[in-house]
């Protein structure tokens, strides 16, 4: 029978994955702390609802504060400090994000919303490191890379309020070149982690053309094979914004907080850029690239998101039905209950295995830049497969979790009901369903990825699957454009259920 | 291609299912009064939150107010107004439903949480026209079949703190015979419609016996036809008892209102019985009987509920797809989404004769006292089949219209997450999955309700199906007791999609 | 012994001040349907909270609507309705404001915070009538005079983050002129009423001054006298500026709706003006003049309105009293208690009769335009005194209803809490008592306005007490400038005072 | 001119009251400890609003947990290490109250409400020391006493729903005698601080009699005089009740928590006492002079509460009024303003002394027990004058600041609305104004209360002053008793005006 009590620590279900020992210690002390102290500050941030923001001081000045109670911040701070952000970038040029991710993972297991300012902010440090002129570099990097409470907040805001897909399109931020700067103006719509120190800001400098409206997708990635340097596909380029100009005013304004069904650990507001000095980021043409290198990111900490999210549903079913007596035993041994907990159990194994796969190959791409090798498009395959896969199952978990729990599961006094609002921002952001489909089967269409992925579970897989997905596969691939995009949902579904069984069957 | 436009409107969708043209009528009126009038409500008392409980007045009276804005009081009243519960008994003796579950839909598609106080008031005076005492009838029913704002309305309490699956352990209320009435006292937790004029209540007489703990489900059903006069399943009987004691003091007090993630236009609370006038209501031994007959009722309004709000959570998404554009369209047009509606909405369709057929079995066998017929068991099996397949519909219809919202899906202000958020009780309530599972496994195991089942299908099957499905069956029924249940849900859900898909082919 | 039962109804204490038949009748039934449906509305308005703003439909575009629940509008729209717009302009060229403001009257004894609208919109219609040019009357005063739910609303925006009392400094709005109109740029940060379809705004035409920092008040009324046609005091104009732009768009933005302690029956936000079209009022170097004037219609309501609160505070004290019990008897036949009660109704009766007066100065006066009579001063003297000394009365009679209700006065469910919580904007908004004390010092100075009130009194005045105050006063006047200033609070009390129970004393 | 800024610090304006150094270390700790964190806990918790109860947990078993935020009981506890409750008691035999009160009033100048706590655990230890039997003080007031974290908390319920000022006429809650211990079986309705572990209760003995329905206040202490031992004025004993039974389940159930305008950082509850054990403190036909010992101590902390408050109110509005800026210079230069401040500071140190005296008064005198000394008297008639007029300038001090802030005074945002919310309960609770004339009065008429006032304050009183408010004093008590009562109002506010005004002076 199924050791499912390892569901109640997110690092016991972790177990081996994690290695190194210097590694598992600040993890450790991170979890206990959860446990005695941010379990419940983040119950109490959660039921509080949608923070004020006090927009003036009393004397009419804009501030722009954002009114957490004052626990809230020093549960956000224990992260930075834990090393979501530091500890990545202490090791030099043989860097592995693999910290950030476990790290994500714990936090999201106690409070699923807290994971994006951590997220978002090393999408911040990413970009700068990479791509971020050196004197900007040195003004701001070690900001967001100080381990004491004193550290700044990253954000990345993309999104208007037209909508977050079709970024090429919709962006009417604009970028005025100003020499040493960059003038921004415009609004964003969803911008999450809405009080950072230093954001990144998908903007149009003049005179750049908007998407030509055709194709299905954000992903340009196949047309910079065919780039030339003055082309700049979708006319977007990338920013860094500081909260503050060099004269000390506020450089950006919060014009609301958004009141969520979940997620209330995270600000996420409504930005207006009024002549914001801005930096920019890598080449001018680049800027989609730089946006979905972004993405990437935050993606990967969708899956751990997901991932831990969908444990910690489990977790606290599997407490109520260990509490809980009916027809008198406790309902965990009624046999129906226990056999739907093993195969939850299972799944959540394979979404486990998914995720570090996804983090392993993320590892290996991540310091690329334009134009990216085979091994960034398997990643990238890989990415969409888990993040539509985890989010769905986060949200199933969760939604089971409460059925379990029976009436108690709809009460806002217990956390099961919790979960499910948590949850269901989880295949949203960073993303929707259709948009993972699409964006996987372009990477299969035009790098054949699949190819790269099926190579890759070989050694693993059970061989007549594998066939059988890849000759499906294929002969999709064949159908004439619009049924092919139409019919995607059951085979990426098949697809993304296969590569995590046959990861899961690795280890 | 698909007429996806019959989802706007519920009579639209629901079409020649509604044969006479006296039934049209009012429910028109009934659709239109929400349209002009009762959406913006519904929506404002949603945003309220929980109501506030008035307990005493200013001076110190105890009184159990409930402080729903007047708005709400008017859009209560328009569904009794409209014959939710005066129509089905206005025909004599030919009573049908049918109008009761009709208005159900159309309400349930407007405000998912306001069906509740409809069924529970038919769940009321159902009971009391069968089995009440001729005065007990006099003086209660003709306030429960009124046609205009002085209409009482009714409440079904059985659950207690202990749980509601287990009636025959958890129920702690006790019931003294004292000559014309019965005294109770005790808790209830999850009490719908607190306020109600009139309340069936489960309790157990002095001196009657606990189920004795063994067997896995709540039903009963079987030991009946064994039973003898004397012997009482479970130990439960079911009363009346009224709001106000005959001296106009309150007979039972509203400890509190819960604070529920849904569902806020039914106020569910805990109830204190303290020495509460009540009417004993049937034989005292057919208590677990009588409480099953009114669960049946309740259960299928759970099920025109879940279609309702399936069909409504797929409008709302479809009114969004056809404003929202991306890539140069709007994404209605977008092949992948055109797909998922068209699938969704035949899906739709096959839960729309699924609840229709239920509701004619119900019709039939409604006015059954025990020993119930095969037709009444038939109709068992496919009401569990139907409410677990139809809230398992509305859930995963209500969080796919949020991800068609995409980041809109997760706020506050618009529809999409409130649909979610009606849509988790409508699992739990009226007996989670697994109940119905077990209990629809029961029936089989029993009754043989499967044959009859097959036998009613039989005329309209996809025959090769119908024999696969039905070995499926037989086969499983062998197995060992644990695996028998621990096994069951795939081939329960199998089970439900075909007694659907086969109903759907039949009109 | 007293009457006090005439404090429970707004028309029975008014009693004979309305004279004509044809003004009861509506009033009646405006009262009338408050009792009925009115007071419950209300209450649940104000325990709902700030109602939510949502800026943007769920397709993305700006729509700034208010979100009010269904009943709010109801009521709001009840007093349109009444006439408390429409029956001023109703008689032609010898029109009354009396009927306005005794519809203020009988609505704020219900809902204090719902006269604002009411009287904004009046503040509106009067400049329009009075100074707009006859196209624009044409095309906007019709819809404030509707009498039926298409009535639009007026609002008046004068106040900027730095403060309302120091216009001249403090307004940065701009206005551009654009031929046949203007064209606004700026924030206000009190707008009541805020989604309003027509609003005058205080802006500062460019190339205009701005106040010379010197001096103590807003007031220019002195400067007026020496007023060359070229000098603008202040350098403000007043704008007539609708909802909605010709094209159809949004003309102003709401910012945010701001969260108030009390009075959440008056939307009241924040506006950005952005481009927005306007109309001038009357001659641009008027501008203060005009404002101080629509100011001094509010000014009247406000009195209306706190007279109104004091009625309704003891009149909810009173019932309590009446209702609970102590040591044996009803706490209203406790000595000390009833002395209490008739203190205060005879200070409430000298209110009366203090509102009233202002009521009929003003109905002398309101057609005036610069420059002005004695009796515009005499006028702007007893408004300044009765806005001070009525406001304090309504605070102060509301904080003694929460005692007389003992721990019930602090409780959220009961209504003595809220009427403190109503009665604080009072002596705030429309002018502080500090305000109010130094323009009325200003007026006392400058136009000898004392002189003409005591010769208004002396009729009706107890003449020793005329003759102490009266020497008081010029004895004040002759002191260095800033002890007339520091020392004026006492003496101010003490005309108003006198200035009350004298006018009592005439009827 | 006047040194205003010491109005910012409660430290430095208490000044040179506190004469050891050992006091002031740990309250300088304090106050250093509310700058540093106290303060935006606070304004979090208050901004929170009422807190949720959770009855109980997810498995049904009755819990009554308060959900405040962890930072919430921080917060709490930061106060009881600091030495409230312990401080007093560790200095043996001549323990003065001083250092607890000096604890409250910077306490209160922080969060007014959060006194409320700490003098209602000074209330619960003071008679279980006083009167407890040796066993139960060993048991139970160690726990008071500790300096950590697991400190217990007291609370004092007396109140019922029928009213607190007659409670001879309102205690219903019964006790019964088991032998060691007593049953409780009740309702309390204003139970402040109701989690706490300990409780001192206010019961009616089986077959003790109700106050015989005539006199007019709750005062009994005349009667004391005359008493034998077998008589129990208004049949009321004292009992210790704890939070949970022997047997480790809880020994009283809260019903709710009160939504209150204000002092949200005390749970204010209904409380059921089912059954509920409780220990006798000391004589049962003493109880009702228990009962006013108790209200003697936190009548005193309502002073302190009351001055701080006043403080705080007058200190923000100095901070905006130093900030705001009009007609060309900070607001706190404007000389009317300027003056106002003056005039409230000077007040405030009136108040300063007066709260001084009752502290020192109370130290010579709580440690009596029946009969009483003169000195308890003088102590009763300063305590109910004090109580009466620091509570009155507390709510006038914070509307005053309101209007200070102008518009931005009713904004929820910042503090200035808080401080009158809070304000409103000090004239309430422990007795309304109306309780403390009467009272007041009665124990000048029977103990000539009044001639020890004035003697006490002869060396430092202006002679004249001195001898006509005795004049009048005396003249009042010959009038007949209705009118006595009546007319007590003015004569008792210029009697607490002279004893404030003169005691300062005698600093």
């Amino acid at each position: 029978m199924t050791n499912l009590e390892s569901l109640l620590s997110p690092l016991t279900f972790l177990g081996n994955l994690i290695e190194e020992q210097d590694q598992l210690t600040p993890l450790k002390e991170y979890e206990s702390w959860w446990r005695a102290e941010g379990m419940a500050i983040s119950e109490a941030v959660d039921r509080a609802g949608t923070p004020w923001l006090r927009m003036f001081d009393q004397f009419g000045t804009r501030v722009d504060e954002i009114l957490f109670p004052p626990d809230y911040w020093k549960m956000l701070k224990r992260g930075y400090q834990a090393g979501v952000i530091w500890r990545p970038f202490a090791n030099g040029s043989g860097a592995s994000l693999r910290m950030h991710y476990l790290l994500d993972y714990v936090t999201c297991f106690f409070d699923a919303g807290l994971g994006c300012p951590y997220i978002v902010s090393m999408s911040t440090a990413v970009p700068l490191k990479k791509y971020g002129a050196p004197e900007l570099q040195a003004r701001y990097l070690p900001h967001l890379l100080r381990r004491d409470e004193s550290v700044w907040q990253g954000a990345t805001w993309m999104t208007e309020a037209k909508g977050g897909s079709d970024l090429g399109a919709n962006v009417e931020t604009t970028a005025r070149n100003a020499g040493d700067r960059w003038i921004l103006n415009g609004d964003k719509y969803f911008a999450s982690n809405v009080g950072a120190e230093l954001a990144i800001v998908a903007a149009r400098p003049e005179g750049a053309p908007k998407t030509p409206q055709r194709g299905t997708g954000v992903s340009p990635v196949n047309h910079a094979q065919d780039a030339r340097a003055t082309f700049t596909p979708h006319g977007l380029a990338l920013f860094l914004a500081p909260r503050y100009r060099e004269d000390g005013q506020l450089n950006y304004f919060i014009r609301r907080l958004k009141n969520k069904i979940g997620t209330r650990s995270v600000p996420t507001g409504e930005v207006e850029l009024r002549d914001s000095e801005a930096y920019l980021l890598g080449r001018q043409e680049w800027g989609i690239y730089l946006i979905l290198e972004s993405l990437n990111l935050s993606r990967v900490g969708n899956i751990a998101g997901s991932v831990a999210l969908a444990q910690r549903a489990l977790a606290d079913a599997l407490t109520f039905a260990a509490g809980r007596v009916a027809f008198g035993r406790s309902i965990i041994e009624h046999p129906l209950l226990r056999r739907q907990f093993e195969e939850r159990f299972a799944q959540l194994q394979d979404a486990r295995a998914l995720m570090w796969e996804t983090i392993h190959l993320l590892d290996q791409v991540w310091q690329e830049i334009p134009r990216y090798s085979d091994r960034y498009h398997l990643f990238r395959l890989v990415a969409h497969l888990a993040k539509y896969w985890t989010a769905e199952l986060a949200v199933q978990f969760a939604k089971w979790g409460m059925e379990v729990h029976g009436g108690m599961g709809v009460l806002a006094e217990y956390s099961a009901e919790r979960w499910l609002r948590e949850a269901m921002i989880l295949p949203i952001w960073e993303g929707t369903p259709h948009r993972q489909m699409l964006d996987g089967l372009e990477v299969m269409e035009r790098k054949r990825a699949h190819q790269m992925l099926f190579e890759h579970l070989a050694p693993h897989a059970d061989q007549s699957e594998l066939q059988h997905i890849s000759a499906r596969i294929e002969q999709h691939l064949h159908l004439p454009a619009e049924e092919k995009e139409a019919g995607i949902e059951s085979i990426f579904r098949d697809l993304a259920t296969f590569t995590a069984r046959t990861l899961a069957r690795k280890r």
